[in-house]
């Protein structure tokens, strides 16, 4: 299934550009996933689309199923949440619609598309697909820690749901602003939706969880970067077999820490202490230098959301200190996250 | 789903005691799985059956499907694997008869039952169940990292297909022959068989993985002592997910090292040297303390089967020097594996 030139199998990949839909939601909150489509991707979303009661909007041209697929849409995003995950009824008439005006669906809510019987119906009757992200695709296949070409950095995390998307994205972000051929390789749902394409790594078999990741970043030219999207953490007493799998599979040549110096504990898991930066430095080297013996440090990402912009910098400096190595948080940037892209690239 | 006595959740439970079925074989190599459950689950099988032209005996009485159902059979097991792993017509034909007469049937194959239109047909007739124990029950949950009571004892290795099975089956015997309340937990077909139950560790969605070994070894009472077969190994790059959340999950007190000293790179990746049992005894302490901080290993399992009994035993002495350890070869037995019982009770 590998690529030779870094692209990603056709499996892997979503129909492009988006049509963001927006469902009736009146909380710009319950529309995150539009909005990061609308923020991280641009390129990709061609307009949004809502039906009536909806009083949200991600700033994108209103544009109705037809004009959008007129405009290029290949698909359209469900870019909204409401409470209890279930599609409503009204949603699932404006999904039709679109898939009449020839879109897919994409999808990253728990509930399978292909569950909602008329939506089901709907893909018969048109030909267009209920692409649920949530999904693996078929044919990962086993892992065969082949060395691949081209550059990798993994983001990795003292725990869960601490920055590790974010910090790949701006990472990446920052690889292209400096001109630097570089793709984005997203594990989870969001960051697959903002990709275009990526496995979800937490919903693949455990056997073949080493193999997605070697998929997920192909062989590629000597100076191509992939920056892949870390997920969960080899101290999580619930997800380490994810971190593992992935850290293996993605044989990155560097990797970033990503931590939050206001977490105390594990995640949802009282009795375990986070670990420090340090040992998770430690460890992922001793761990990834089995499929990359060159593996190193890049730095580290600090989530300081909670600090203010001062306690931030002298928590980020002092910490840069002691580790011997640049410390950055990328929603503030600035030089110090100036100091990580350099590192990572050096 | 966690069982309060040791006692495993019904739905990774299976129906037992089993009539093996030994198909029309001629060659006993192709009945490993009839054999191994004669060998090591005596008291879980009626006795076996097989059809025209089959010239192999597993020494069990052999009965017809009905007359196995009036002796208490419960099942009836595949004990057979042919080329291609397909099932032949006549084979359906004898399983059928078999649902007929009140058994379920119980596969370790890699096609599922239930894709075999005849079967499927039976089983909603008899109302039987078609069970394929390479398929991981609904319903596991998260891991939750919470330490349970009881003893659990884990067999790791420095790669797969080395006696890790059959270690954990050895020691659980042993235990079991010094009076010790102990079960022998299956982690993959053949030992789920011979158990009577488990989860197919490498079968289960990673997410989930450390989750599935928490809920293979529930809480026990305070002397019960659960053996775990091991898979893969930390230091496989296909694999480590999977044995990093089996170790995650099992929190072993105790685990044994299962090495073959005549390997030198790991099995199917000729770029990958064999890991050094040191290296993984360190490795499985620092991952393993996380979910339980008193992890010890209590000896190494040596497959000395490529060496002569006077070689292996003066590699095995050594070995022990060495590593100030017992190390012993559980199908050689003798007063090496008495120490390396000895030690992991200890």
């Amino acid at each position: 299934m590998n690529a030779p030139t870094g692209r990603l199998a056709d499996s892997l990949v979503l129909p492009q550009p988006y049509l963001l839909f927006l469902g009736d939601t009146v909380e710009a909150s319950y529309a995150k996933t539009a909005f990061g489509l609308a923020d991280w991707a641009p390129d990709r979303c061609v307009g949004e689309m809502a039906i009536g009661g909806c009083t949200v909007t991600t700033g994108l041209a209103r544009l109705s199923p037809a004009d959008a697929r007129a405009a290029g849409a290949r698909s359209v995003v469900i870019g909204v949440a409401n409470q209890g995950g279930v599609l409503a009824d009204s949603w699932v008439a404006a999904l039709i619609d679109a898939m009449e005006a020839g879109l897919d669906v994409v999808s990253g809510l728990h509930v399978r598309l292909a569950s909602v019987p008329a939506l089901a119906e709907a893909a018969r009757r048109t030909g267009q697909r209920l692409i649920d992200v949530r999904t693996p695709p078929a044919g990962i296949p086993i892992g065969n820690g082949r060395k691949r070409s081209g550059k990798r950095l993994l983001t990795v995390g003292t725990d869960c749901a601490l920055g590790k998307k974010y910090t790949a994205l701006a990472l990446h972000r920052a690889f292209v602003q400096r001109g630097i051929d570089a793709d984005f390789r997203a594990t989870g749902q969001t960051g697959i939706m903002i990709a275009g394409g990526g496995i979800p790594m937490d919903a693949v078999i455990s056997d073949f969880e080493a193999g997605a990741a070697e998929i997920l970043s192909p062989d590629a030219p000597d100076a191509h970067w992939d920056v892949v999207e870390g997920q969960g953490s080899i101290f999580n007493p619930a997800y380490a077999a994810v971190s593992l799998g992935l850290l293996h599979g993605s044989q990155p040549d560097v990797f970033v820490v990503c931590h939050d110096p206001a977490r105390t504990v594990i995640l949802g898991m009282e009795s375990f202490a986070m670990p420090s930066v340090d040992e998770v430095i430690d460890l992922t080297i001793r761990l990834g230098s089995r499929t990359n013996p060159a593996i190193r440090c890049g730095g580290v990402s600090l989530n300081t959301s909670a600090y203010s912009a001062e306690e931030a910098e002298a928590l980020m400096a002092a910490e840069s200190e002691r580790l011997g190595l640049p410390v950055a948080d990328p929603i503030r940037g600035g030089a110090a996250f100036d100091a990580l892209v350099d590192s990572c690239l050096a």
